[in-house]
């Protein structure tokens, strides 16, 4: 790639010799990485700035949670993902201010160094989104969503060491043991249903031989949706589908069911109580505080409206995209899934290329949607691709080849293949363990 | 294997018909698992306690610490080794003591529920060993040892944050990049000789690339060495070709070196100051307290000083295996290494089924040394098997061969033979995640 490599440098003749221009990228998800990936020949220098090392390929971290795969399979470095990228930088720091008049980020540093502030000259924020606990924040610590590895690794924590508890309690106390074996997946979307499924086949077959008090199989799993459907971005009828796959893995599907309560022992829902000592919340989500950094218009759920070009009213040199920002495409609302995020960045980054290099810019950002998937237990998924609607295992495995082909690197492919495969075969996850920061933290987590 | 899972049956009316006898195992390591396996026909009833709800094979724990390997890939649960077991069962929690007198095991619950106490019949202690400061406990802080999943993740953590400090801090203060950049590594046994190796391969090779303001291969790795050879179990010729080999490596060796103090600057050595951010303690190790537990006699780092049988003096029915054993063998100390706790497991676990079944016990103990192997970065290990002496190439792929064979599971030896072909060619690290307990306790760790 040398040849393209010195490209960059013709072009920057067409924009101020002595200055290249700063791109600074807050967050290196989806869009963040592809918006980098359009700026790699242009002639600016790009800034990624994430809380984390590495980036996360989200839609399998389910996976992860339910003890499947590792935290490493379906991450990578950010660094290394543009190495090849010389015109790129990454900074493992956290935001916390932006001053739009005189172009700064601010960051509070993560890796023990000093505080730095980032000068920008185009800004693109894809900071993505975080669960909203509508209004009842105090619910985090008993419903714990699932965002990062970190919180991948304690929901992991938490349902192993509720299968332990459970066992230890069986013979004392029953009804203890009954509510550790009782798991509560809020949500009906994509995650809640894949988070539920599961759970379940990690009780009806993972753990099945390994206890000797409890029977993991008996364990209840708990789909709560407030609505009247889950996977309501579905086809009804695919919906009915997969909700059918759910009732014969043997999860409770409860709909038009509101969560009034959650506490340390159970959730209040429908005035009903119910004793369950995990809570996984998979229900709303909010966007990350982006809009509040740049005094921006935001919707209910914080994300900021943004022009047809996704930059924002009265900044045309700040792009948000993603999970974090709120914009329509043919007169619909951009939904915040993977595919729509690395749209959107490469759209930034190509207007991005076009203002420096003097090129017209592209028109309004539209979206194209590839389809929709969602996978519930082993062998049955649904999918919608364009006007195609599959279920059952020729939409499982189309959703195997999708996942796999979007995972970043020949080695994560190869890892997460390799342990389907073994999964598959063997009913088993790969990846039971119980761990902490420092083992001096070992402190009960079911309580 | 029902016909063998028959046996025991037959063989119990030679026991007391009542009673099966308790067998009760702390510490699910090699000798513990071991012990546990010679039981599994026996007509006794296994309970196998442990602080972890998973086996982590050990030799391979540098790896996870350098970003070579995940957690899970050289680890497996406890629960699901023995599943197949039907007289053993496994328990989460930690020893608080034990009653002799009363033949019972006290513990604290790990799972969140209540702290349990086991009767015995026969008790095997298997709790391994711990890193010792020799008396400096606070130093501990500064520098981590290296015995579990958490520590290995807690030092991967450490030495890639500061790579990202340095690259950080290289224009404002090169002295402090500097000392970011410099890594030590305590006692020059087989762990502090892979350590060192594995951290200049990763800031030679894997992220030589990645950064921005810093040479990554500019770093400097001592290996610091109380004794006047590193390696001091190997024959001196053969720790003297890992010595060059190291130093090829761009590790600094220092013989002869005594650490007199460290803290979160650097270390004093030898009356020199070297500034360094991180420190990693691989030298001494002391017993893990369960001398102090049963009040038996214990030799300077804490073994029990057991009989040739492996049981404690007045004890007949407790037996000390492992790293937490002092016990003679062909008139030599049985070196702490997992082969020398295997077979004492086996041992232990022999001697009690011939008990129980009122057959002759076995012998003595009498360990079988199989070699020694120890590796310096890729392509390069020493080897002694038997009056054989091996090193270079050759004795890294015997090095090779005999990590995966003694890996349990198909599962993990796939994972690690990919990985290590995947790192073999690409001179990379596929597990480079800086992970926290919870996402907000994001804490620079390098200061």
């Amino acid at each position: 790639m040398p040849a393209m490599i010195d490209h960059p440098t013709d072009q920057a003749t067409q924009t101020t010799p002595q200055h290249v221009p700063e791109v600074v990228i807050v967050g290196g998800g989806f869009g963040g990485l592809r918006a980098a990936h359009a700026l790699r020949h242009a002639p600016v220098h790009v800034t990624i700035i994430d809380r984390s090392n590495h980036h996360v390929f989200q839609p399998l971290l389910y996976q992860v949670a339910t003890a499947a795969l590792s935290p490493a399979d379906i991450s990578g470095p950010i660094r290394g993902i543009v190495r090849r990228q010389k015109n790129t930088e990454v900074v493992l720091a956290e935001v916390t201010h932006i001053d739009t008049g005189r172009q700064q980020v601010y960051t509070h540093d993560l890796a023990g160094s000093y505080d730095r502030t980032f000068p920008y000259d185009y800004l693109i924020l894809a900071t993505g989104a975080e669960g909203s606990y509508f209004g009842h924040d105090d619910w985090a610590e008993y419903a714990p969503g699932l965002k990062t590895i970190e919180d991948a690794i304690a929901i992991r924590r938490k349902v192993l060491l509720a299968f332990e508890a459970a066992e230890a309690e069986m013979e004392r106390d029953p009804e203890k043991a009954k509510a550790l074996l009782t798991f509560v997946v809020v949500g009906g979307g994509p995650t809640g249903v894949e988070m539920a499924g599961a759970i379940a086949e990690v009780a009806r077959n993972a753990l099945v031989k390994d206890f000797r008090h409890i029977s993991p199989a008996s364990a209840r799993i708990l789909l709560v949706e407030a609505a009247p459907h889950i996977l309501a971005a579905f086809p009804q009828s695919l919906a009915e589908k997969a909700k059918g796959k759910l009732r014969r893995l043997g999860v409770d599907v409860r709909l038009n069911a509101r969560v009034e309560s959650v506490d340390a022992d159970g959730a209040l829902i429908n005035g009903e109580r119910l004793p369950a000592k995990t809570i996984i919340w998979a229900a709303g989500v909010k966007a990350s505080p982006a809009g509040e950094w740049i005094g921006a218009e935001t919707d209910p759920a914080g994300r900021v409206l943004v022009l047809p070009n996704l930059t924002v009213p009265d900044h045309p040199n700040i792009f948000v995209i993603g999970d974090t920002a709120s914009v329509k495409s043919h007169e619909k609302p951009v939904p915040g899934v993977a595919p729509a995020a690395m749209q959107e960045g490469t759209y930034a980054g190509k207007v991005i290329r076009a203002r420096v290099t003097g090129k017209p810019a592209p028109g309004p950002f539209v979206y194209f949607d590839k389809g929709s998937l969602a996978t519930v237990g082993r062998s049955f998924a649904i999918a919608v691709i364009r006007n195609l609607q599959l279920s059952g295992f020729i939409a499982w495995v189309t959703w195997l080849l999708v996942h796999i082909f979007f995972l970043i690197g020949f080695r994560n492919r190869v890892l997460v293949m390799f342990q389907w495969a073994w999964s598959y075969f063997t009913f088993q996850r790969g990846a039971r363990l119980i761990t902490y920061n420092h083992a001096d933290e070992r402190v009960p987590a079911a309580r």
